[in-house]
């Protein structure tokens, strides 16, 4: 097996790099890469005033062609769950500061140009959204859904060093990456074809390691079919396999923790659960400009297990990364205090119907696609050509890729990926002879529109 | 003992917390905290329209305070190395965007809106710096030291999974966290009063623990009092101590990576000598309004132990963090581009220049003061009066405080800082009737003025 991986410059020239039996040729990928960059190479400024002004007008075109070429990309992209509609508004007066919340959120260090006090208001924000009292809150933000899944783990380690790690294959990649980091076996559990936890593999694998305690992380919208594990079966199944206590439990909840509470009927996440610790992404409903994101725990666990006191900060460090990005925390809180729970809400409603609207469009078209519930992430056949692929820049895995629907994305967006996707789809099939291609593995046969499996569905009909 | 650590109000009140045996209260921080960031409330937007205009005059006033206290505490910054001297320029047209570069910096993902070319020219300009040619490295713009310190000690781990980290005591906290984190036994290192390595204790530990490999981190610039570990000592001692190529150097240059390079007969940081990765702070020197760094490998190390292809991104993920912020490459890209090799030498000069100026405008009043060579971070007697720390921000470590002087700190600022520490010196010690406090065990008999040491060293002159 071998396939093409694209290497795309942005300045639209576009090479290709060989993926040899899923190992990349390292070196020949990175000149590849270096030769395509080769104009933004930093090189000195000259002697000469003159030549060193026009040195500087250059740079400032190529920011400017840059900045028009992230644009292009911004109004067409699908594939991730980035939501690229910002309003910095005046928190462009910030640019210019270097702002640093080293060490503790609730502990004043004595660096002075920090954000601490939105960072706090922010993380009482969240924790009021899963109910838990102030005074048994902690948290912070961090760089990104995975920072607060290291950390979250990380705080199951510490409270149960000889635990296991139980996540679902369809576990964001950050969560094996941390098993291994922290040297804690880890344990995948299958899953349906809508991407939720395999309850009674889940009990079966607990039941065959009940010595050590468990350290469960539970998707509340995986990465690539935003399908939401059930944490309340998850709680039962430990509670019947015998762990009573003996279990941790990190939310994941990067795409969809902030989606869930404003959903009717969805399944709640919440601290009045037996629950460690939930985080969230702060660039993907809330459109942050920087990877940023907000995880919530349990203050006595934290206290017990996590922390350190610094004296060069003067603070204690319970964080991942120590000195940490202060920017963020104003712009998460400038978002929240702006549009509120109520603007929250409206802003999820209209992208679960714009998903709905777009799931509905391509099944009319004769593509196979698939919506969870409560998900705004639209699962679908992988579009054969690797041109609409990047144009669109659909994350794709196996034989499926996706969209997910945030506010920045409109249906006129929507209508016009779909016509584009009907006419490369037609051209691609017919240059290609191929049939339509069978989805049922990764969406299930019920979903799958291929030849085979349509005609299934259809006869099971009548 | 106990002391008190003081928790400051952005807007000038001042609350007290105690740290009662080292151990902080934590719910009465928590609550003296929030209670002070009250202001910062995330309320919901009111329906009423009016109501609603006014509450975002509301927000923007205290916004535009909030900058005010901002540039105020940035005049009085003396103790953490940032560089506040920000000239963003054409990068403000950047900000409302969301750049991620998510995955590998050399591979393109399906993601568009990137800013991985600036990334790589970073990189580049980095690996001439220290002496690796292009096609041998690999590396990422980091959320910080901290994380380019766990990047490369994860790759020493995963190089020699039976290892242990060697650290001198004097290393900066993030390394005794990983060291926890993943699971990795840690020997700490003695120092010199000068905060350097003592190469004794390393070659006796090294001895007593032949049968494992050795990961060592070599600080280029410690945090409290700037001492650069004598690198070349180090291979040597790994080498008499047999252990050949049964060892990883990760270098720990947050600080001083980007000054060494620059100071007349200093030590060489380079690829030439068998390390594996150097790790630098980027809103240190060279002043981005958030924290991030570079980190630097041999690319043979990372495409053997770190590389895992993640479908999901179509791309590679080598790094800690996986969606990384894009703005950050940007910035270093912009400030190296702008000020070149010379102009990082000019302000590395001028920084050495004014430390030697501050260091000997204490020892005239009478202040104990350590200059390290090749450093900027000026050590001295810890102030006694609370409200000086604070309002200068200094960070102190038992009886030692120090100030790192950045290309924004001014022979001006340091006039000033100097003259009021002599006032609020002499008023706290003639209010407590205090001696001048002895920091020898800190910075050294020869360097401390304290009424016994000052004696002998006068003494053995005569």
């Amino acid at each position: 097996m071998s396939h093409l991986a694209m290497l795309e410059n942005p300045d639209q020239e576009v090479n290709s790099v060989m993926l040899v039996d899923g190992q990349l040729n390292y070196v020949a990928e990175k000149s590849a890469t270096s030769s395509v960059y080769n104009r933004y190479e930093i090189d000195e400024p000259p002697e000469d005033r003159q030549a060193d002004v026009e040195r500087q007008l250059c740079t400032e075109k190529l920011l400017a062609q840059y900045r028009q070429h992230l644009q292009d990309k911004s109004s067409h992209h699908l594939g991730y769950p980035f939501n690229l509609e910002l309003n910095v508004g005046p928190l462009q007066q910030f640019q210019n500061l270097h702002i640093n919340n080293l060490g503790d959120p609730f502990i004043e260090s004595n660096y002075g140009v920090h954000s601490r006090q939105f960072e706090v208001a922010v993380l009482d924000w969240f924790a009021r959204l899963w109910d838990l009292p102030k005074d048994q809150c902690w948290g912070y933000v961090t760089n990104g859904g995975t920072e607060g899944n290291m950390h979250g783990l990380l705080v199951g380690r510490e409270l149960f060093p000889e635990g296991i790690i139980y996540a679902s294959r369809d576990s964001h990649y950050s969560i094996f990456k941390a098993a291994k980091m922290y040297r804690v076996q880890c344990i995948k559990i299958d899953t349906y074809s809508t991407g939720e936890m395999h309850y009674a593999d889940f009990a079966s694998q607990l039941l065959q390691n009940t010595g050590r305690p468990a350290i469960v992380n539970v998707n509340i919208g995986t990465t690539m079919k935003g399908a939401i594990d059930d944490l309340d079966e998850i709680i039962r199944i430990l509670q019947d396999c015998g762990y009573e206590d003996k279990f941790y439990i990190h939310c994941d909840a990067a795409l969809a923790g902030l989606m869930m509470p404003f959903i009717k009927h969805a399944p709640r996440v919440t601290f009045k659960k037996p629950i460690g610790s939930i985080s969230v992404s702060g660039h993907k409903l809330m459109g942050c400009p920087m990877p940023c994101g907000v995880t919530i725990n349990r203050s006595k666990d934290v206290t017990a297990v996590m922390s350190t006191n610094i004296e060069y900060v003067a603070s204690r460090d319970a964080t991942i990364t120590g000195s940490r990005n202060g920017h963020a925390p104003i712009f998460l809180w400038y978002t929240l205090k702006s549009i509120g729970y109520k603007g929250i809400c409206r802003e999820v409603e209209m992208c679960i119907k714009n998903a709905q609207y777009l799931t509905s469009r391509l099944k009319k078209i004769g593509v196979s696609a698939f919506l969870n519930k409560a998900s705004s992430t639209v699962v679908f056949e992988k579009p054969g050509d690797q041109a609409f692929v990047r144009k669109w820049q659909l994350a794709c895995e196996r034989s499926i890729a996706h969209v997910v629907v945030m506010p920045n994305v409109t249906t006129k967006m929507l209508r016009i990926f779909v016509q584009e996707l009907a006419e490369s789809r037609h051209a691609f099939l017919s240059r290609t002879e191929a049939n339509i291609p069978c989805v049922a593995m990764d969406i299930g046969q019920e979903n799958c529109l291929c030849s085979l499996h349509d005609v299934v569905v259809h006869h099971s009909r009548i």
